[in-house]
């Protein structure tokens, strides 16, 4: 099997399993317990809450854990809009952002808010004078993505940040989902106030996540009860799966700069082989961009045929993103680069892990090639 | 060790943890992704919603996966009234509910929800008189909890479902997660529109549930994106979880078939010797009440110093509720029923499971009664 799939999510490491069973079976007491047994848990979880501080160059109080990018994701948006809303309903975003931000600002414009959407130029990346048009006194929040789930283009975070410096009231958040682990993003630095990420997209486990939020910065809670997560985020605390993805991240951040150079040559490889076929037509730029995705159309073929061809071979890609893949809707982050609507609908989407290998990469450009001739043939395509 | 804290949480199955390792590890791909290697995860997330449903009693697609119980409750209570706000803005609710339900209220109630609290007699159990009184036209969410986590004490869901049949705007919210394995609920003949059960409360993960959601009620998603559990909630599904908590409520079904005289019988062996003591003063009613909680007050002496005494002796059981156990404000629930202050300090909670025994009944009372003793020369208490 070659598991093209990363970005959709990744097999988890076997020593994040195995800290989840032990944890779980062992150290089952609910953390919020008065006593000892409750208490180890509790200990537990402090200490993730500081490895994963730490890796992100944050501090520890810092970090709220949640159940994945989704939850993040609508917790950050939705607890900032609602905790601000008398400071001002405006909020700003780009037009290519994940659903799970893309729905809440929806959702919250039914409720009063109004939201504008930066567009973005034929390599994906938002347009940031239009940023500096749009942001006004009664901006609230920014929620720019920071690597493109899709394309793997990169936002310019840094310069927002350098923006919103004039706009006090604007908290920042970044969907930080894709980029952990494969593309380091300087928190601090860039002012971000609200960051999210997800165990599943580093070998951590489904179901647990995180979300950065500056000391200082208040939202309202999405999951309100018996105050776990000083009062952020209640509900009792997956203990096990905490703790797996505390060495996840370990794990994938002595991955990126063990392996950072071959993900990216194999990347760069198979660019460069895709790129000299004549029926293919590659959407990801070559620059600004992270080293573990590409997507591009093959013309002449849908995506989901060409998915299924390729699962005939064992390997597996995507068509644009997992959570919109069974709706044959078209990518909405293709159109907003311009991309015409019959090539969009042929697009695919390679995603890489640092598991994956080189020979991996070769067998996979040898079958994209036979692909194209078998179906060709099955298919009578010119 | 001796484990009386199963209604913070429960020690998971070994056969649910080796269910969560094995699909983790095997079938880890993304269930929305397009592949037939997604669509393995998809069709195990399947089987286990017809499972969960079966031991419902309800039909499989009215079972939305969550994170546990606080995710369900605040789901269905902050999903409903936003959905149908425009038909109503009271709801109705008990003065004893989990901080989950309470909490969760209290937000809609700054975003200008009405809500009005029910109150309980001695027993811990709701007026139902009281809500005839409050129920209105403009009743849009009726949420009672099926059984009180600090006392065991079961509502009248029956008699509720009943009245409410006559305010077909006023939807039914149960927060299950005390009952699901302990004390049957028939989810269709009381008409239920909504109900939270948690998995780790009868031996499955931590950071794993569902709600029920009947046919044709509509909810506004708390956590929206990328479409899963039929765009009601978004978030890439935790297969593994998934798949072990249907394994785990499959077990804890049988265990009550099997188990549920003797888990009374130690109940009943408890009460019994509480009772006898001079000291203790037994909070749990009699009648309607769950088999697995005992609360009491010790006289004289701090929960807190109780529970630290009993662990020394390597036995775990709870000052009130595990989430609010760190926050040393007395018991909300003991406070409604009417009980002192003074004597509502000194309570604490047995909670068992089916994996207790009359022989841990008995090392517990012979505890108890040394520790009465021990912590009276220590504290010179009269
Ligand atoms: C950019 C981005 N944000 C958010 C998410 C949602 O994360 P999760 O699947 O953990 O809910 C994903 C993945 O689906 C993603 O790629
Ligand atoms: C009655 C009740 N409702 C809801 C919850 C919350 O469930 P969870 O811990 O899964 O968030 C609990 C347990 O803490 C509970 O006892």
């Amino acid at each position: 099997m070659i598991y093209f799939d990363n970005s959709a999510t990744t097999q988890p490491y076997k020593e994040a399993v195995d800290s989840f069973v032990k944890v779980s079976s062992n150290y089952f007491g609910n953390p919020s317990s008065l006593h000892g047994f409750g208490e180890k848990a509790e200990r537990l979880i402090m200490q993730a809450r500081e490895q994963i501080a730490d890796h992100l160059g944050v501090r520890s109080n810092e970090i709220y854990f949640t159940s994945g990018g989704t939850e993040g994701n609508n917790m950050a948006i939705k607890g900032a809009a609602l905790m601000y809303r008398n400071r001002g309903r405006h909020i700003i975003t780009s037009s290519i952002e994940h659903p799970s931000v893309k729905e809440a600002l929806l959702q919250l414009e039914t409720l009063g808010f109004e939201v504008s959407y930066l567009p973005v130029d034929s390599y994906g990346i938002i347009d940031i004078t239009a940023l500096e048009r749009e942001i006004r006194e009664d901006t609230i929040l920014v929620s720019i993505m920071h690597i493109n789930n899709e394309t793997g283009s990169i936002q310019p975070i840094g310069k927002i940040g350098d923006i919103l410096k004039s706009y006090p009231k604007a908290h920042l958040h970044v969907d930080y989902v894709q980029g952990i682990g494969k593309v380091p993003l300087n928190i601090a630095e860039h002012q971000i106030d609200l960051c999210t990420i997800s165990s599943h997209k580093f070998h951590g486990l489904k179901g647990t996540g995180a979300l950065f939020i500056r000391d200082g910065v208040h939202i309202s809670p999405l999951l309100s009860g018996g105050n776990q997560e000083n009062k952020m985020r209640s509900g009792t605390e997956n203990t096990g799966g905490i703790v797996a993805m505390a060495k996840a991240l370990r794990m994938t951040m002595e991955e990126m700069k063990a392996n950072g150079g071959q993900l990216l040559s194999i990347k760069t490889y198979l660019m460069k082989e895709l790129g000299e076929m004549e029926e293919v037509i590659i959407h990801t730029p070559v620059e600004h961009a992270a080293p573990h995705i590409i997507n591009f159309s093959i013309k002449g073929f849908k995506a989901e045929v060409f998915v299924h061809a390729l699962e005939e071979k064992d390997i597996y890609i995507s068509t644009t993103s997992a959570c919109s893949s069974k709706h044959t809707s078209v990518s909405g982050t293709l159109i907003c680069m311009g991309v015409a609507e019959k090539i969009a609908k042929s697009a695919v989407r390679v995603s890489l892990s640092y598991k994956n290998t080189m020979d991996e990469a070769k067998i996979f450009v040898t079958a994209v090639k036979k692909t194209i001739i078998q179906l060709r043939k099955v298919m009578k395509v010119k």
